[in-house]
């Protein structure tokens, strides 16, 4: 049993999901690794992760449309020095995943057929996004 | 320290919450685990997981009704080719779990009085769902 | 490689986010790790757990109200008898999150600057919440 750690570094252009299933692939295989359990951790609160469809691009933009919808700029938020759509991002966060947990069988994530990981980024200005991977298993 | 894969398989008959506790309560006594960690992963974006009341079956009829409020067929969506309910059942799915890690002890999940593990089907058709189990500890 | 099971309780009072960054942090420090995984697991439906911004206040204030929106009182429920606050509390709490696992390098936590985590309380009487701890690696 052992361990690795690494990270995916992403630099956003504006809010929409940013796919990093072949990053998340390409750093698990580098670990030469059997089975175990791939971590993947977002180090930020005005972005996120999710798993969706990776197969129509037009699921990602309804997606990111639904979520604008959830968490509107137009609501009156106490917190907004940092531009409006700081506070919507922070919702948008919590309302989708800080962490996410995949198993890992011979080798490989045990992703379905249309699943890809996304980022999500929540701002519209350009961001320099960290996410956190840690795996566990043989 | 020692590892286990599974999976639960259900047949699903429409938009509601699947128990999925006492497979997922079985195929863990199955490995006869002492300490460790459980984790669930679901292999599909238009279905999710959530751990919810277990008591009450009206409180399921309400996240079901809540999450068609949250994510409305009514909504415009560029993605429209599935049917009214792919598109919704996918912003409902990122709203809810993909992945769930549950910590074992002394051989049982350490789940609350009242928690029990759903399966989220947000299509209307029936759909064969797959959530793939890893267990990792003692 | 080894393990250790550990909890967190708070008594909460009313409907907000309570920090629990420093008890997570207590606790780990005091089982001497190195590198692992650290999982959170809330054990209640209409409690969650988020990771959010730990600098301004304003913002948890404004996530409540964000909430409090996505999952009104005022929206009609068949599960009723727990009071008003009870059903939308397990929405918000399916909306968010039950589990969370945390990459930890050299004894500490891989958390952003600006990430702290948090208990979200969705209910309105005082609650006594249990967070169980695990902790896998070195």
């Amino acid at each position: 049993m052992r361990q690795a750690h690494g990270r995916i570094v992403i630099e956003t252009r504006g809010q929409r999901l940013y796919d990093i299933t072949d990053e998340a692939r390409g750093w698990l295989a580098a670990q030469r690794p059997a089975d175990g359990l791939l971590t993947l951790f977002c180090r930020h609160t005005s972005a996120s992760l999710v798993i969706q469809e990776n197969a129509d691009p037009s699921v990602l933009r309804d997606l990111n449309a639904a979520f604008a919808r959830l968490a509107p700029e137009a609501a009156r938020y106490e917190h907004d020095t940092e531009g409006p759509d700081d506070m919507p991002a922070h919702v948008r966060a919590a309302l989708t995943q800080t962490s996410l947990s995949i198993p890992v069988a011979a080798g490989s994530m045990l992703l379905g057929t249309w699943q890809g990981v996304y980022l999500f980024e929540h701002r519209r200005a350009p961001h320099r996004r960290e996410i956190a991977l840690h795996y566990i298993g043989g």
